[in-house]
């Protein structure tokens, strides 16, 4: 194979029955409700990105942002300089936590906060939790959390002297309740699980765990990094002990932008938490010679918080809440239907299979394909302007963020990875 | 007294050979070869901005760093999306870490790196280094440093089980050489001190205590958040082992930007830190079973960084270089005897002290006055555009920042001050 063909001569030469996707995808679009939502954010015009498959690692900005953070810039920072902590910074920790419980975990407020990164919130969750734990020595982990995750775990875990029992789970899909009822007992300290699966998108029962879990008298930490502002959460009603989750994906607050960490009311005062930094003291302005931990939820915190990276996470928040989350949740689930529709029909006879769940009751808002050479193609996908994500060794993801990612959009990405492995093979 | 005077009738009334003092500070500025500076900073012409006198709580925005964070929104994170990471800002908090180290640390690349909050930054040098010392188990803290390293320090002294010893200084000055001296010795595993007090702004010999220490086989941690940006450091010179600061004091990095932290080549192997995340590992994308730390000073990294974070500080940076920092050092001894020789001549007389020393060669960037009223008198001057920080229980924290702010402003700030006191007293 020489010649470099065009688009429309690959389908010729491998499709049938495909030239329809497009049309489906048009009318998906045309029947969303949601759709103008995409205009809202930053470069869903620019012609140079034909498809942005990774709304899950990093959400769009909204433009709403861009004139947002120029007058934070010019009129708080620059006109109210260090007076503005005492008119809203000092409680943003708390007012942004507040609302992301409210719009996107279905929690009340005081029980969530927003600071550090997600592996420094994972690691004062997990010695929180543990050091409330006597004489249990035993930490349940899912293989498929996120790496960090782990190995938050198994520094704590070593440091500590814990066992740290790990679940292994089938790769398309993620452990389920009976394998974590099956390893707990009266030795957990603590279970940590990711709700979504990064890498297949299973979407795990926390209300079952949870529960199970407490029967046991174990804690339940979850990642709620792949579902938080996509699939509604109600941790309260679940009892979940702790939660965290990062505000770059589907909150869209902007490359590392803080995380947020949320613990259950009645744990407040059993929990002590290792990092006791003056944002988290009781009154930190008066610089009193000991710590005294701040009442409520403010005591998880360390250090000063990012000021600055919590204004785009509050934009977001606002559009999630004027689209719906459960409208948002459905406009999800259709999109990875149809990406597993496209897939099997344009990929799949290209040797790419789907390496995430079929039933959208357990699955998140991404979708992770495989095939042996998307490592390369995925350079040449991001050359392009068709931007998924690569996971080792041979996951292509397709991350769908709802209200920016159109369904034509999954159509002209998986395109694209049609024509790209076909280039590679021939 | 009930009828209110104006700003001139108080001057009549209190000052005899004040008046000098006005054209001294016009006659300070025409011959500051770094006034022009000023100009780039945002606000620097806002009218109701009378003076700006903390500069060392949170530094002004650049003009340079709007524009950058607008560019940045728009054209980097909203085009370039996800591929941003690969494209730079994987490597930014080691480049961004190199620049710091280059202009205002006097270090060579690969030991500092930028991340967190100062206090979970301060966190993990202190158990990294405590970890390292088997066998000791003392920790020198001076009482004088800012509460969030105090209390840091107390957690996890507790957990660990360790000995706190807490040196008191003289209030206006800061811990001596000999008072380190006198409490070092063959249990000392760490000695965690500032170089420059937060409250008086004495300026501590580094380089002696640093080089006693290692005669014991002590580590120091240095918390430089007070020094970096506006006093030339040589760490690499004075062999520091650790040290950590802020960005958004004399770094204008903006309200909750990161941290930064060096660590001394030789010692990057001997110390493992306790937040094994993901951005520390190996190889990041690999998505490993287990934790391997980077080679080098990465391995100090946890979570995600906050890349918007680390951009005004970029900017302030290059403007440092520009300026030249040993400039910047000779304004900033010029603008503190200003401050002290106007604090002496209008506001000695109501009963205000200098709480700083007087000597230039052991005083860093900011100068604290003390009366019994400045609590109240803070409020009243915030009201009217002249920022000075409070410090409980009397101190009014003059903090000057060279490069925005000018002798004027510093004439105008205490004027006020003097006007305020005068009515609280009347």
């Amino acid at each position: 194979m020489t010649e470099r063909l065009s688009g429309a001569a690959h389908l010729d030469r491998l499709g049938n029955g495909v030239d329809d996707l497009g049309d489906r995808a048009a009318a998906l679009d045309a029947a969303d409700t949601l759709a103008g939502f995409r205009d809202q954010f930053l470069g869903s015009d620019d012609p140079a990105i034909i498809a942005y498959l990774d709304g899950n690692s990093l959400g769009r900005p909204l433009r709403a942002t861009r004139d947002r953070i120029s007058r934070f810039v010019e009129e708080v920072w620059g006109r109210r300089l260090i007076r503005a902590w005492d008119e809203g910074w000092m409680d943003d920790p708390v007012r942004v936590g507040d609302q992301i419980a409210r719009v996107v975990l279905g929690a009340t407020p005081g029980q969530t906060v927003v600071g550090d990164s997600t592996s420094v919130m994972l690691y004062k969750w997990i010695r929180s939790a543990l050091a409330s734990q006597p004489g249990r020595d035993e930490i349940i982990v899912d293989v498929g959390n996120f790496p960090t995750d782990r190995f938050v775990v198994e520094g704590i875990a070593a440091e500590l002297g814990m066992r740290v029992i790990w679940l292994k789970a089938d790769r398309t899909s993620g452990v389920t309740v009976d394998q974590v009822t099956d390893v707990t007992g009266s030795r957990t300290a603590l279970i940590v699980l990711s709700d979504v699966a990064y890498r297949s998108g299973y979407l795990t029962d926390v209300a079952a765990i949870t529960a199970m879990a407490h029967d046991y008298g174990a804690l339940v930490l979850w990642d709620l990094c792949h579902s938080a502002g996509v699939i509604p959460r109600r941790l309260d009603d679940w009892r979940v002990d702790l939660a965290v989750g990062c505000t770059y994906k589907y909150l869209n607050g902007g490359p590392g932008s803080p995380a947020f960490g949320y613990v259950r009311a009645d744990l407040h005062n059993r929990l002590r938490q290792p990092i006791q930094g003056w944002m988290g003291a009781a009154e930190p302005f008066a610089m009193a010679e000991h710590y005294t931990p701040s009442d409520g939820i403010r005591r998880f915190l360390s250090g000063t918080p990012s000021i600055m990276g919590m204004l785009a996470v509050q934009d977001m928040l606002a559009l999630i809440e004027q689209a719906g989350l459960e409208a948002i949740r459905a406009k999800s689930v259709a999109l990875t239907e149809f990406a597993i529709e496209v897939s099997d029909r344009l990929l799949g006879q290209l040797g790419v299979a789907v390496g995430s769940p079929r039933d959208p009751a357990v699955r998140g808002s991404h979708v992770t394909l495989e095939h042996p050479e998307f490592h390369v193609a995925t350079e040449r996908l991001w050359e392009m302007g068709v931007i998924p994500d690569f996971r080792p060794p041979d996951g292509l993801r397709i991350g769908l963020s709802p209200l920016s990612t159109s369904f034509a959009e999954v159509h002209r990405g998986l395109m694209a990875v049609r024509e790209v492995l076909w280039q590679q093979a021939s």
